[in-house]
């Protein structure tokens, strides 16, 4: 295969054929997409059943990925492998075994903690973060067993340090940018950004409106540049993107995001999906990025890099079991 | 591969260490297990995560067998692979989409009902058989597409004759004896051993007391003898054993079997675990059926597929998914 592998680390789009077709006309080989936030097992499994419907009548497009080598089948095949991933804890509820089932059922990725606290770890909106739990501790270790992906991008500063020094093996933050251009409570610090690329792991650019300097106004140059910027603080080899691009989503959706069961009020956040930037308002855009990659001084082998293979050498070491590393 | 396949496609035992080593002590490459009778979704992949935890402590003697293929491998690597199956239908509930669900969490066998009417199908201890239901229908041709075996051994004579004309694939009843040799409403009609040859499906003989003519004092040479009548009547390749072997189980276990939910009153079967055949009261004795059998006139050819490859040849075909038979 000589085409470059495009990965995008995360989505939580309106799904139907057109966001598909869209993956492929953005050539994507591969999406981490959210199956859930506040929903509890049962629920989750739902969620499940709905894309193996999206699976079974759209499989021209895409099929559910499990392995890395579901990425490199996903090239030979023209389509796009999804890997599912959990944006909160809550469909293990609060037992360690639901992991495994969960992984069975293809969950590559599970965030800690969503914004607020959970059993496992300290929230990035919590005004006190608790640090890794006794239970998370348990659950990092069950995740690094079995090969699901730690995910650290709604967690503190002290949770997210201390899942890297924790976990056996690389983390990611599959959706997020840097303080030094975007200061958020859900961006990553220096400090951060040195420690996960020192263990391994990965940063997935985010191209969430909220997560870019100047909102939906931010150009195509300034996301590129602040790329440039974050590959010299941790290198080239330890970015990726990961858009968390929600496209054709209804507010609701956002306030379930946001405030799920536990508050009857909106949070900090509001209760409203910002409009995308003009150059990365679908996935059919992606193709956007290497341009102005390219314009800020990347070479094509890092462009590449940071488009996808990045995250196919990560997937390739993090989605098998520890005994098979 | 030398070593002849031996394979026992029903055992609902107290599960420890000990029952383990009997399945190594008896030969055994692979086992089906039975993971729940009445227990909802939720309360099957509690059962489902007990598993995991045996796979994890006795890995040197079992692992978690999900196709043909597994077979080999367990033989290849001295082990025993178990393969899950449900007693009934109660896990996916009133949904559909669960049977997938449950197909990912690794059941490859599903009884469509167990004694009583389910939404799907008559249950052998029903007065009135319902014959295949609405979602019966579309059950059936889930699991056919899935690659997850419908098992009919406790359901009535109409369903299970339907199950096997509707069913596009092989059906099984894992664990019955024919009414020829122990009438009972558990036990098969010659109608549904030839019609089941026919279909390619399969037989396996059981040797749960109640099932045995003379209970618990049933000599070997009486099953043995009954083993070769049926093979006289449906062939000797669609016959294997189920032996239905529920050892070390405490007697609250058969309450639970029995009436689970449904009833305050035990129904008609008691509510004791009848002692097993000195012959065969653990896994470990599974050769003497090797001997017993060989004495009424099998050749080994003839031993070895009763005991083991009539149904590794079973489970090369049904445990694909019908786009890969």
């Amino acid at each position: 295969m000589n085409k470059p592998t495009r990965i995008d680390c995360l989505q939580y789009c309106n799904w139907s054929r057109a966001r598909f077709e869209e993956m492929r006309a953005g050539g994507l080989d591969a999406v981490h997409v959210t199956i859930c936030y506040h929903e509890n097992f049962r629920e989750t499994v739902a969620n499940i059943t709905h894309w193996n419907d999206w699976f079974a009548h759209h499989r021209d497009l895409i099929f559910h990925g499990r392995c890395a080598d579901d990425v490199r089948a996903a090239q030979e095949s023209g389509r796009t492998a999804i890997f599912f991933g959990f944006q909160n804890c809550a469909p293990i509820e609060d037992d360690i075994r639901l992991v495994e089932i969960c992984h069975s059922l293809g969950a590559c990725f599970m965030q800690l903690t969503y914004n607020n606290q959970s059993l496992l770890a300290g929230g990035c909106y919590e005004p006190h973060d608790s640090g890794i739990t006794r239970m998370g501790r348990q659950v990092i270790s069950e995740m690094n067993r079995l090969g699901m992906v730690i995910d650290m991008s709604h967690s503190g500063e002290r949770s997210t340090l201390e899942a890297i020094e924790l976990s056996s093996r690389p983390i990611a933050v599959t959706h997020a940018n840097p303080s030094f251009w975007r200061l958020a409570a859900r961006s990553k610090s220096d400090t951060i950004l040195l420690e996960l690329a020192k263990s391994g792991g990965m940063l997935g650019l985010s191209l969430y409106p909220h997560h870019l300097k100047d909102g939906s106004q931010c150009t195509l140059k300034s996301f590129c540049e602040m790329v440039a910027r974050t590959a010299e603080i941790m290198g080239a080899d330890n970015i990726g993107i990961g858009s968390d691009l929600c496209r054709g989503q209804p507010d609701l959706v956002v306030a379930w995001m946001r405030t799920g069961r536990w508050s009857k009020d909106m949070d900090v956040s509001g209760g409203v999906f910002p409009p995308q930037p003009p150059w990365f308002e679908s996935a059919a855009d992606f193709g956007n990025l290497d341009d102005g990659l390219r314009q800020v001084g990347f070479n094509q082998q890092e462009v590449d890099n940071v488009l996808g293979e990045n995250w196919q050498r990560f997937f390739v070491r993090s989605f098998v079991a520890a005994n098979n590393v």
